[in-house]
């Protein structure tokens, strides 16, 4: 099994993926609010790049249980239904619903990894679920969303765990190229431990936006057996196996 | 004293770099080959971003005591005076000459830094004299040149040793960004040891072109005194204080 990690959406410029599993990362919080609003019950997830193709998309597919969802500056977007916070992606909200989110890092990164045979979508809540949906896979890509053009510490500790838990059960030999090595030494170095979300660059961006309860919510691990899998442009539910 | 790292070319753009001092990495092997060819006596070094700027730029300073150097997949380019193992920057051959350089990765990191107050190189083989030549900045930022859009391993030790020193012996209080944060941290993981870069990625592209003997010249620590600095469009030496 090769592994690989990219720590940024401009690193996945010109990227070789035919026949590559990719992995799209964006821990605080377009990926922890895909699993969420999945395991909630939406029927489906657009990433956009951009507010002007979410809006090009609601007009093509409809607007009928449709919700435009994501932020701008971490702020919810005007005209906008829901912002990019794992707690407002409830069933009473979501459920039956198709949701066309756009956020600054996160949802950028599935038009960079279009060519991929699978794209399936990793955050701290559904990590074992993925480890095990991607497990017998040729070529693992990790596609970390960085923030805004920088590494995000939490991406890549998300990562480096995955790719610590697919070389204690994937198929021998690996080959991880040093992105992957990095990510999982990195993994001995910060301890996942309550609070510790609030220490990194994205966490005290998002306390200074008093969004406190989405650190809380972004940093379980394990508490989901849902992983987002690209089908159709959008990103639909598979149950972990 | 505030410390960023970024780990590829690509996460560079839109960057605010007024105020900062850029201190640029490529290991393997274009910032070795600079301090290996100021050493030797160059009178300055012209980082390019493409063969079709170097030539326009030899075009527009003239031949005469002007040499175009550097590769592409790693090999020397036709119709050029040099490549870009630093074995060949000797004083026969490069004193008093001005080096046109271009390489896959690491000139064009200059082209995405050059809004910084001061942009410096730094290889291992000059990283106590960038060390002591930074020490004094407010605002220090670390451009790895990274391996076509990917992390390289070589590039983030040295920024990692180089963010371990500054704080050693620069002015408390210290600010990191993540990178800085996880670049040292990976000091911790990885040991500069004989061969090590052997099993890099870089480093092994480099043993599939027969080109061992830069490995060996690459991983020399602290053996000159010179930083190379930008001023001009050129890199010229300094030297350590």
């Amino acid at each position: 099994m090769r592994l690989e990690v990219r720590f940024t959406v401009e690193s996945l410029n010109d990227l070789e993926l035919a026949g590559a599993t990719v992995v799209v990362v964006d821990v605080l919080r377009a990926s922890s609010c895909m699993v969420e609003a999945l395991v909630s019950g939406a029927s489906g997830i657009y990433p956009t790049g951009s507010t002007e193709e979410a809006i090009k998309l609601i007009q093509s597919i409809g607007r009928d249980d449709t919700l435009l969802c994501g932020e701008r500056r971490g702020e919810m977007i005007e005209g906008y239904h829901l912002g990019n916070s794992p707690g407002e992606f409830t069933p009473e909200v979501v459920k039956g619903q198709r949701l066309i989110m756009n956020t600054t890092n996160g949802t950028r990164v599935f038009a960079a990894v279009e060519a991929a045979d699978r794209v399936v979508v990793a955050s701290f809540l559904n990590l074992g679920a993925v480890t095990r949906a991607v497990d017998g896979a040729d070529r693992v890509l990790v596609a970390c969303a960085g923030r805004s053009g920088a590494f995000a510490l939490e991406d890549v500790m998300c990562a480096g765990h995955l790719v610590r838990r697919l070389r204690a059960t994937g198929a021998e030999p690996f080959e991880l190229d040093d992105g992957a090595r990095a990510a999982e030494a990195l993994t001995d170095s910060f301890v996942i431990e309550p609070g510790w979300l609030h220490d990194t660059e994205s966490g005290r961006a998002l306390l200074a936006l008093g969004l406190d309860a989405d650190l809380e919510s972004c940093a379980r691990l394990d508490v989901h057996d849902v992983v987002p899998e690209l089908r159709d442009r959008a990103l639909r539910a598979r149950h972990g196996s």
